[in-house]
């Protein structure tokens, strides 16, 4: 084989990995959700539980990024393609964290009849889920319009944040009793809010690995 | 010059950056406290207009880690001293965030009389900015003992959250019209955690760079 072509094969299994990254996260997130709305502390314990996985494959990203640059001195825009794996791994790995976030407030409070009916946390969650999938969309195709699309339902998630943020505090003023539960549930809203952050990162990274250019977006 | 004191010449260089951030990281946290205490939101809007010199410092460090791995192939320990220089400046930069993270809350409740002394945040503040000097140390003089040393003050950082915490939660359940400031101040207290798990990464990365091993250090 070519270096030419050795460096496309490596490429190629960065993005597979970096896929099943990707899938590894919703699935983190989908569960932790699902905790959530089930109650279910052995299933937030589980996601917790396999966080592990996903930090190795980050490592593993990490150090075959390193070793490829290092082997094929790429540069301009082969060298982007490297870097922007390397972030996106980052992204995804903290992604994976604030889901086990999520995961752990659920741990908190799952033995307690919860104070309202959660309606925007699962919609929040849900707009989380399609950034993922939507942000390595944007990668893989180098569609700088669809990490910008992406990026922009960040809003939503923010909003959705606010709107969760307003109702539970609103919630503790009328019933102090609440306050414990309703904090908890106000950290989940912002592992969310977060989370959101990260993928308009991977969006971030897009823009750059095409145009070398570093953009904020929704800033 | 040869190709190694080259290398060398752009570790130092990269080197003095991370210095040169870590100090910018400082500053933030430091006056950041110093915002919430003296209630001075004008204090706390320029930490916020401070970070934009951190972030571009990070995406400067950034590319000429690549560059200089491109250029130089370094292996084994050399490469690790640049993939290391790299995630630190990521971990920086995510601290500065944190920081950022304080001012704003400080935005938020700078103009009401505070519902209580503050005692235990300017002590994690404290704490948080010397993990920020020792972690520079032993980064600089690979010095595992002192990384670890620092990852433990992560401990007094989580306990003095989970007082914090506590104490406002009850705060809260006795009067709650003090609801609202003491989220933020819950949030401030949170941004202070989460910069102290950076920088335990950061010790976490001298281990790695000096070892080659991954290790979890206060999981």
């Amino acid at each position: 084989m070519s270096v030419r072509s050795d460096f496309h094969h490596a490429l190629e299994t960065l993005q597979q990995d970096l896929l099943r990254m990707g899938s590894y996260v919703e699935e983190a997130i989908s569960l932790s959700t699902k905790a959530l709305l089930d109650q279910d502390r052995q299933l937030a314990s589980q996601v917790i539980a396999n966080d592990d996985r996903i930090d190795r494959l980050q490592h593993d990203v990490e150090e075959r990024c390193m070793k490829l640059i290092a082997l094929q001195q790429p540069m301009a825009k082969d060298l982007r393609k490297i870097s922007s794996a390397w972030r996106i791994s980052l992204e995804l790995e903290r992604m994976a964290d604030n889901a086990c976030g999520v995961a752990k407030s659920v741990r908190r409070i799952a033995e307690q009849p919860y104070v309202k009916t959660l309606v925007n946390t699962p919609i929040m969650s849900s707009v989380c889920q399609q950034m993922v999938k939507m942000g390595l969309d944007a990668y893989l195709q180098e569609d700088i319009e669809l990490a910008i699309k992406m990026s922009d339902l960040d809003n939503q998630v923010d909003a959705l944040y606010k709107h969760i943020f307003n109702d539970l505090l609103q919630l503790m003023l009328k019933d102090p009793s609440v306050i414990n539960q309703a904090t908890q549930l106000i950290f989940i809203a912002r592992y969310l809010e977060r989370f959101g952050d990260h993928a308009t990162n991977i969006a971030e990274t897009v823009v750059y690995l095409v145009t070398g250019e570093r953009k904020e977006l929704n800033p």
